[in-house]
């Protein structure tokens, strides 16, 4: 196959039953995007299953146990050696409380609107703008 | 985790580069859908990419060979005992002839507004109906 190889990373929306979705913002030591918003969520690891990689992501990162409920969309980015597809799910807490990892410094709960105005991660900025009617 | 288990299928959509994507018939010995357009594509093999698993499934599925361009979107399924996450990707083709499988009966090159009219597997309708402006 030619052209750059993809990666597939799963992204979580994590709702608050009130139509606003959990972001935690990538601490200072991020090697890419350090200050900017975020979802829950990263790479499969080998042999893994994408839905248990993101319920592993999200606890990592979170603290929180969720059950995913569906799928939102999809974009990608476009890195100089390779491209990354992400593919998000929406997904709701079934315990727990949100403690963070040193990957990130900050949290909060957004309406898609305020998402749409708010310096999240660039590569999710067309994915985010149309969710007002996706949930 | 509780609810339904995800699993993830990845589909291509394969241009002519004059506006028009691949898509195969269902054959009669098909568990679900015969006789229903399908977008070439499948699961991931345990420990498999799934950039390697997609450009495995066409070249199974339809004899091209493909490079994988961007990622269009995702949607899902559900089924009583499971869903079923679909990632869609724009691929292009790279060399060989259409040859389908005994899975498959049929071939077609269909514009956005043919997918949006024809009959396809029900579970990628919600997928391509806005179709026309992803690409």
């Amino acid at each position: 196959m030619a052209g750059k190889p993809f990666l597939l990373s799963v992204k979580a929306l994590i709702h608050d039953g009130y139509g606003r979705y959990l972001v935690i913002r990538r601490s200072q030591i991020s090697k890419n995007n350090a200050g900017r918003w975020d979802f829950p969520g990263g790479k499969i690891d080998a042999g893994e299953s994408f839905d248990a990689a993101l319920v592993r992501e999200v606890a990592e990162e979170t603290g929180l146990s969720v059950t995913l409920e569906k799928v939102l969309g999809a974009c990608e980015s476009d890195l100089p050696d390779r491209k990354v597809a992400y593919l998000f799910m929406r997904a709701r807490v079934d315990s727990g409380e949100v403690q963070l990892s040193e990957e990130h410094d900050a949290v909060a709960w957004m309406t898609p609107d305020e998402l749409a105005e708010a310096d999240i991660c660039p590569q999710f900025r067309q994915f985010v703008r149309p969710l007002g009617g996706a949930s």
